[in-house]
This record gives structure tokens, sequence and C-alpha cells, in this order.
């Protein structure tokens, strides 16, 4: 026997399963910590999907419990249209299997492996069989299966199935036992929360080994869900295009315009002329030759880009800004939505978004929010061109320090939708380096780079002015004593003017002639609405204005006024009264008031 | 029809080529440059495995030639068994298929995809097939083939097979065409030098295009093929431990000591008896109860770390300090081979090397060299656990300047060797971040580390007596003529003491009462063999050393002397002779000389 001979003996196929078991850290099992995100994520993602197509709200309900040392049981629960039951074993049961992997539009899922992962490392670890259950009406039976994957062949084994009673009209619950721990509860949480933040139409409840979380619905619209288009001819290849034309039966002018994106009638007449076919010959019958010809007319012709807007669904600046501010009370926060371009024929939109200051930290590198087609990417943030992207661009430049990411109380937000995310693993944590798709991203990013850079230096230039102000306050006093001196008159109240200076709210009681004068003057940009106390032994009931509220506390009134100054305005109320007594300002920052009490 | 039921519809099942077809970027062929590298790699890797297993110098060639406007033809040939022509359409054209992917052993294929991944991209970009010749003895014939996959299937398509003449008696040649181009042909030639580097049995030739290049073995010892082992208990995943046990017909303590590595007689009673199992049961026969207990069992009791000399082939501290050596011609270079470790059950092995100075660039970040299973890793450098690992020492405390990686003429070079390696996607471009992996990097470097630290302490101690010396030479001849004026006599020579001083080597000539003597006083720390040169008139027929060698030029004679002075020593000669002519010394940098001619 030869060498090559009992070599051939070791040679088999190995089957899709096998090599993910081997490889599972490919598909997001790399460690027990993972597991429960991934798994999670994989369901929730299939959970969205199916709602955004049925059209309804998804309302999910997400469990994890702990069962045994290391052993944890996931849930997910949705009300989706439902899985119909010849097709469950093949969902859960077996790896590349699914529909939306040959459909040209953006879905979260995309590669028919996700949930039939989890369900393969759950035998892996603790041989529990996963246990789904479905219904895909109200007049139709819920059924139960008790499902595992005979991994030698890539197949379901089907343990158990039956139809049980269920309290949903419609909708799927998988549960799925492994070995885990939940060392990783942080980054669980960050996922529950963007996922909320992209998703305002969803609900989703979540029960952590007995922690209870709600995100309720921010909006009661659905999401149309995007449409899917046909393969676009600048980004078709050889090999595809001679497998279209090998199941067409339509003459090559019919295979052009029905069968690919923006091709119309003047277009297909063009490419024909170009690749000297002739318009009635069977699409079918084409040579090699013809369709070498035909795939270079296709891409020597103007054609427009595929149509994004029907097959992309961005998450949109308002939402990006308003899901933003919610989660960190920010200073400043802008999105950007560019507009769709394409990569090897794929069409992709890019958005951004900057956050700074407010409940960020002060210190540290940039906080990065990565998503891919509205799901959060939780790891692999160095390997991700997002990441690269934003150190690419010179964020000194913009004032900001920089060490390969920005540095100070920044976030940025990265959304990468596209009808084919170029993942670099099965896990889909990180997006490869696309140059399209980081040229992009660069672009966005100093759109806002821009702005955030306006937003600095007013800030700055504010606080310059406060600086100045609060100088030329720090001396009026003694201005004031000199002038007093020479002029030989007393020293003047000075605080109005250090109010206006300082562009703040002063309250002033003044007791003159038996009479109470207090004033509000508004020095800043904004009108305020400020509520005035005062607290003395005069009634008030002559006041020029009504207290909008009056009580007695023992011997002496508290007396309330609610007055709104424009900016630059003034309030004033007058009654009989005597010195004594005390008055506050409410309503307004402690730093941006000045009360003064001029009774002596 | 239920919304489920016609999305049922759109569900199917998709074949793993279709898979890779649409993520071909997961192999490697996200650009049509990268194309090129990825399939030489793994064309070269196949070739290399297999001259391993059959033991023969492996003699490879490789060809890229433009066939066409951005059209290249690759074509591997080699040397090893062969494949048996049955196998053939399967090795080339079907994806998941190979000997080494149940194999626990280090190997450079261990997934079953490579090379049919090219075929796949070849068939989509220009819809060429592959041809692979093949034959497996010299009393066999050679088989030629045409090849494509059948992508929905996942099957290979035979459009031609036949027999043929070939010069080879033993070999396999694939030719692979697909869209591409040179443009990252540094990284190639990268590619190969490292690829040559590590294999010193191997003879690799290259034709890039018309640019002819060979890199010669270096050794003709035929590397020994690692030995594949039986799994480890402590990595052995439950749903393995079952499928393990299903298809056994020992019993129980025969499946332990026969189907795991490292179990001997007295750990299976140890584990046994922990499982409260009887030996004589069958392992076929054992319930998921029983299988729980003894996998907890296998677990807990002391079992030895598994084989890893049989089954991982390290390169060897030697081999990588002197290629290293012989490619960047370094002032420092160590390597370390780390004793073998374990992450989830499989051996690895972790080897490093740090170069400095020579012909390495001053500026800019460390070069890195990855290595894994002895095949280099061209791409992706930022999101291997090799950079992290780098990044993650503490350069400075080396006395180098570091920006996550250090910086300067630095070169570190990492092997990992392992009988499983985590690659973070099919392309095997980076090593997935196992903590295992990176610490026994991180030790490896510290080590180097440190000694790198001792090499540059050293040289700057030397610089600095260095400059010490020169400045006391600089105020030498002052101090003589201070001296020899208050002493009132004629200024001395100085030289000698300069060149002790200075740590060099000092020549002098002195001709005295008609006798004329040279000398050499070696002040260096190490032995040196230089060559003095005398042109004078004198014939120097009496000298006490008679000349190596003496010419006349026209009325005088060159007389040579080979003369070898030890550390500290001096040599001498002396013959009858007169003033005047030259003298020289050579075999010593000429920084490090000092000729001295005291004729006056």
């Amino acid at each position: 026997m030869t060498l090559a001979e009992s070599l051939a003996k070791q040679q088999r196929s190995i089957s899709v399963a096998e090599f993910f078991e081997k490889n599972k850290h490919l598909l997001g099992f790399d460690s027990p910590t993972r597991g429960i995100i991934t798994t999670i994520k994989e369901a929730v993602d299939n959970a969205l999907d199916a709602c955004e197509e049925a059209e309804v709200l998804p309302d999910i309900y997400i469990a994890i419990k702990k069962t045994g040392k290391d052993v944890f049981r996931i849930i997910v629960e949705d009300n989706g249209p439902g899985i119909v039951p010849e097709n469950v074993p093949f969902v859960f049961g077996k790896l590349l299997y699914g529909s939306r992997f040959h459909q040209i539009r953006q879905s979260r899922g995309q590669q028919g492996i996700g949930i039939s992962a989890a369900v393969l490392y759950a035998q892996l670890t603790t041989g529990v069989p996963t246990t789904v259950i479905s219904r895909t009406g109200h007049d139709l039976p819920a059924y139960f299966f008790e499902l595992m994957i005979k991994t030698e062949k890539n197949e379901p084994h089907i343990i158990k199935k039956e139809i049980i009673d269920w309290d949903r009209t419609h909708g799927t619950r998988v549960e799925i036992e492994f070995k885990s721990n939940l060392s990783a509860k942080r980054r669980l949480l960050d996922y529950l929360k963007y996922t909320a933040v992209v998703n305002p139409h969803a609900r989703i409840q979540a029960d952590i080994d007995g922690e209870m979380l709600t995100f309720e619905r921010a909006t009661n619209e659905t999401v149309t869900p995007p449409q899917a288009i046909a393969p676009h001819p600048y980004g078709t290849e050889f090999g595809q295009l001679k497998r279209m034309a090998s199941v067409s039966d339509e003459t090559v002018f019919a295979f052009l315009t029905n069968g690919f994106s923006q091709v119309g009638k003047k277009s297909a007449q063009d490419i024909l002329g170009i690749a000297r076919i002739k318009e009635t010959r069977k699409a079918n019958r084409l040579k090699t030759k013809d369709l070498k010809a035909l795939l270079e007319a296709m891409q020597s012709v103007h054609i427009p880009p595929p149509p994004a807007s029907q097959c992309l669904s961005p998450i949109g600046e308002e939402m990006i800004v308003s899901g933003l501010d919610k989660e960190f009370q920010l200073d400043f926060v802008k999105a950007k939505t560019r507009k769709s371009q394409v990569f090897s024929g794929h069409p992709f939109i890019v958005e951004a978004a900057i956050g700074y200051g407010g409940k960020l930290d002060q210190e540290g590198s940039a906080r990065l929010l990565r998503f891919a087609n509205r799901v959060p990417l939780i790891y692999q943030q160095g390997a991700c061109a997002i990441t690269n992207a934003i150190s690419e661009v010179n964020w000194r430049s913009y004032n900001l320090s920089q060490q390969g990411l920005p540095t100070g109380p920044i976030l940025i937000l990265v959304h990468v939708a596209s009808t084919n995310v170029p993942f670099t693993s099965e896990s889909k944590d990180a997006v490869a380096a696309i140059s399209e798709i980081e040229r992009e991203i660069v672009l966005a990013l100093q759109d806002l780079g821009r702005e955030l850079k306006t937003y600095i230096s007013r800030r700055d230039r504010n606080k310059q002015d406060e600086n100045r102000a609060r100088a030329i306050c720090s001396i009026l006093p003694e201005i004031a004593a000199k002038v007093s001196e020479i002029v030989g008159k007393p020293v003047p109240d000075i605080s109005p003017l250090e109010g206006q200076i300082m562009r703040r709210v002063i309250c002033r009681k003044k007791t003159d002639n038996g009479m109470v004068k207090i004033s509000v003057a508004n020095y800043t940009a904004k009108p305020v609405t400020v509520m005035v106390y005062a607290v003395s032994a005069d009634t008030a009931k002559d006041a020029s204005v009504p207290p909008d509220f009056v009580d007695s506390i023992g011997e002496e009134f508290n007396k309330v006024w609610r007055c709104e100054v424009a900016s630059q305005g003034t309030w004033e109320v007058t009654y009989t009264g005597t010195l004594g007594g005390s008055i506050d300002l409410r309503g307004v920052d402690e730093k941006m008031k000045v009360v003064v009490d001029v009774d002596i």
C-alpha cells in the first residue's frame, strides 16, 4: 500500500456541525461566559426579525436561570408569527438553515447559523436537549419539541414532539441549557440596554437569575420591514451570473430586466448592444464566452446604485439622539445618517453620533457603541473596522486629545446597515475592514467632529467670558468704595451690576418708607420661571401682585410668588411692610442666582 | 395562509459552499489582492504537511502568471506522496473534507477548507475550472483532473479526468485561475521568506510573474511528523464523551485506558471508583447519569498533561536564532521555547524570539513575525492574541520606548504550536484571545526582555566608557606638553597611552640607531589578526620575524607581516634600516586602529 493510500483512508468529509463544534469560538462560544450573551443575541435577533416581518410590536421575554453548578437555562420567548411545526426541527437543529441567507435586504440574522449553534453548544456541554414551543395562530395548536443535533450529519434529532396548551396566540419560546456563568453580566446589561435604544418599538423584559428588568416600549409604531431586492449588476460575479442564467427560462432581455436591480429596458438594450448578444436569445443557452461579454457589458454601462431606501432600514438621526440623551444625559449630542453607498454590489448606510459631557467619564478613552443592522456589537472591539475608522480620524483637530481613540467625556456611536454586513467571523462581533465602509464612517465622524469642536469652543468661550466677568466683579466693590469716597456719597449697591455682568438672576428686597419692594431681574440669555419666598411679619395683603400662596409660620407669613421673567426682563412686587424677615429665590441653579436683601 | 406558512416557504438549508461563497472574506478572499497569498498559503501548507507525513524533503514550485486583465493563474507543485485519484475531486472540490480535522496533532492544515475555497473563488470570479495532477508512485500513472464545485450541494464536479505523462514520480500540482492583482507583492515575499525561515528542510522556488526566486534548503534532515494522540480527559466535553462511548464496544475500563491520552490502569481505577461504575460495564451501555458522573470523575483525578513532545513540533531556539540572524544580521538575538501547556484540553507550546539592531529600522514600531503551527501569519496583526500579548508586556522596564508595541530597532517573533490553534476565523490570520496562550507569550517575552535589557545596558556602558576615554584623550596632549615644559624635556609620544585608554590596536614604527622597530599592541578585549604593511627602501632581510610576503615597488620594498595578537598582547619585529617609508595596518576596523610613525 502506498503512503497516499494509507493517507486516503484518513480522508473524509466533515459535517458543518462537527466543524463548528470543534471551532465553537468562531460562533461566539469560546468561553462559558460568552455563551449566554451569544445565545440571547441570536434568539432576540430572530425574534425582532420575525416580529418586523409580521409587523407586530415585539414583546420579548428573556430569562437566565441557574439550574446547577455552572449550568444555566436560557429562555427567550417572543410574540412573533411563529414557525410552522415542519420547520421547527430545522431552524433549531441544523446549522446553515434559514430564510434570510438568500435575500438581499437588511436583517439581523443573515447566516442561518445563530440559534442552532447554541443548541449544539448545549448538547456538547450538558447533553440537555433544547425545548421549543411555537404557535402560528390563535386557531392553530401550539407545538412542543425536544431537539438535539446529529453532529456527524448536521441534521435535527427530534426527541419529543407534541401539541400543548399555550397562552400565546402566536410566537416562539426556546429554552437552552448549557455550561456557563454570569461573570459577563455588565456586558449583558449593556447589550440589553443598547438593544432597547435602537428598537424603541420593542418591549423587553428580562429575568437575570432573579433580577427583573423591563425596557418599556418608547413608541407604538411598528418598523416597516426592509424589502428584498434583486442583485445589482455591479456586484455580480461571473459564477453567480452563470448560475442565474442556467436556471432562467427567459430571453436574455427579460433575464436582465427581471433578474437585476435597477436594470430598465434602456440599460438592458445598452448592455446587450455592447455584449453583441441578441435580445431574443434564451438566457440559459448563453455560452461561457457570451456570459463573460455580458458581465463585462453589465459592469461598463451606467446603472443607478441599488435602491437602498427599499432594502435598508437605518435607525435615523432623531432616534439615535433621543436614545443616547435618555441614557447618558449628554451636554452635546449630534447624529448623522449618511447617504447609502455600495461595496462589492452590497448597498450600505453608515450612521454615526457623538455625545459629549453629561454622565460620561471625564477620563479614559471614548466610549464606543457599535451596531450592525440594528444589533449591538459587544465583543472584539479591537478587531472591528468601526474602531479602526474612529482611530483614523484626527481628533486633535477637533480640540480633543487622542490615543488611538479620542479621550475624555466622549461617546461615539456607529451603525452599519447593509444587505450583507461583512463580519470578521460567524460570531458577528466585528465588521471586517472594507475600505468603502471605513471611509463612510470617517466622513460621518469628521462632520460630527466639526460640530463638536464648535460646541466646545463656544463652551470654552463662555467659560472665558465668565472668568473675565468674575475678575471685573471682584474689583467692583473697591471701585465703588473709591468713587463714593471721592464724590462723598454712600457706597452704592452694586449687586444688580454684578448680576448683569455675570449673566445671572438677581432677586432684591428693599424696604423704604414703610414699603417693601421685591424685584427679580433676569440677566441670563433665556426666560426663567422662578419662585420668590418672602418670610416676614408682613401679611402683604395690599401687594401689587398678589402672592400665589401664603402660609403662616408662627408669627410670620411665608409669601410665595411664581413669576416668569423674560431674558433681560424684570418682575416686581410692592407691599406695605417693615424691615426684617428673609427672602429666597427657587427654581434656578444656585450658581446662577444672586439674592440681595438691602434692608438695613 | 398564515404569515408563518409564507415565511416557511423561504426557509431552506444552505450548503457550506454557498455559505462561504457569500462570506468569502472569512476564508481570506475578501479582496482580489489577498486571494493570491491565501491560495499559495493553503497549497503550500498542504504540500509541507504531506511531505512531512511522507518524510521526504519538500521541493515546492510556485508560479503566479498573469493570464488576462486582473486575472492570474496560481500554480503550486510539490513532491509529496500524492493523492489517490478517487480522493482528488473531494480534496479540491468539496469544502470540509480532509484527513487532519479529526486528528489530535500539530499540522498546518486543520480545517479541510483551505484549497477548495480557492477553487470556489476561481469559479466565482472567472469560471475557469481548476486543474490538478497527482501521482502516488513511480509505478503508478499520473492523473489529470479538471474540477469545479457544485455550489448548491458542496460536491465536486469532475469536468475531465485522464491519465497523463508526468515527470514527477510522486507529488501533486494544482493550477487555479482567478481575478486578482499583485499589489500585495511585498506581503507575498514576506510570506515566502518567513516560510523558508521556519522550514529550512524545504526548497522553495517561485516564479512571480517572471521574477524568479529560490529559497535553498538549509538542512537535509527531514522533520519527524508529529504523532496523533487520543483526547485528554481534562479537555473532554460531555457531548464528546457520550459520542465516544456510544460507538465503543469495550468495557468502560478499556474505553478509558484505550480511548484517552495519559489514562493508565491506576487512573482508570480511580476514575471508576469515584464515579461508582463497575469496570466491566460496557461503555456503550452507560446512561446519561453515569456518563455525567464519569466525566466529573475524569476531571477530578490527577492525570498528567497530554504528551506534547509526541504531538507537537516546535521550531526550536537554535533554528529560530539562525534563521533570524541570516535574514536581519542582528546585533542581538535570543529565542525561547517554553514548556508545553494546555488550554481546554489542547496542548500547545509558545516560542518567542527578540532581535535588536542590525538591519532593522531605527524608527517606528517593532517588527512582528507571527507564526502558528510553522505557518507565517500575514494579515490581521491587530486582531491577533500575539499582538495583544506583546502590547501587554511593559517594555519600558527593559529600557525600550513603547506605544502599545515597543518601538525602535526591535523584532519580535512568536510561534504558537498546538494540536488545535484557535484562529479568529477560517482564514487563519490571527490567533484568538485565549488567556492561557497570551500568558505564555507574555512570560516568554519577559524572559527575553530581561536578556535584551542586559545587552542594551552593556552596550550603553561601553559607549559611556568610550565617551569618557575620548574626553581623557582629548586633554592628554595638553597635559603632556605642560609636564614636558615643567620638567624641561621633549614632549613624549602619548599615542600608546591613547590606544590603551581607547581600547584600540596600535601600530608603531620607530627607527633608532639604524634599526627599525615595528610593534603592534592590542588593547581591545578580543584577540586580533592583522596585516602590517611597511613600504621603504629597506629589504628587511635580517628581520627578527621574516615577512610573510615581500614585493618590490620601483626602488622600494613592500614587506607584509600577518600577525595574531592576543588581547592586551604585543607583537614586534626589528630589522636593519633607515628613516623613511610608510607603514599601514589592515584587518581591523578603521575606527579601531592607531598607526604611528615616529621616524623623524
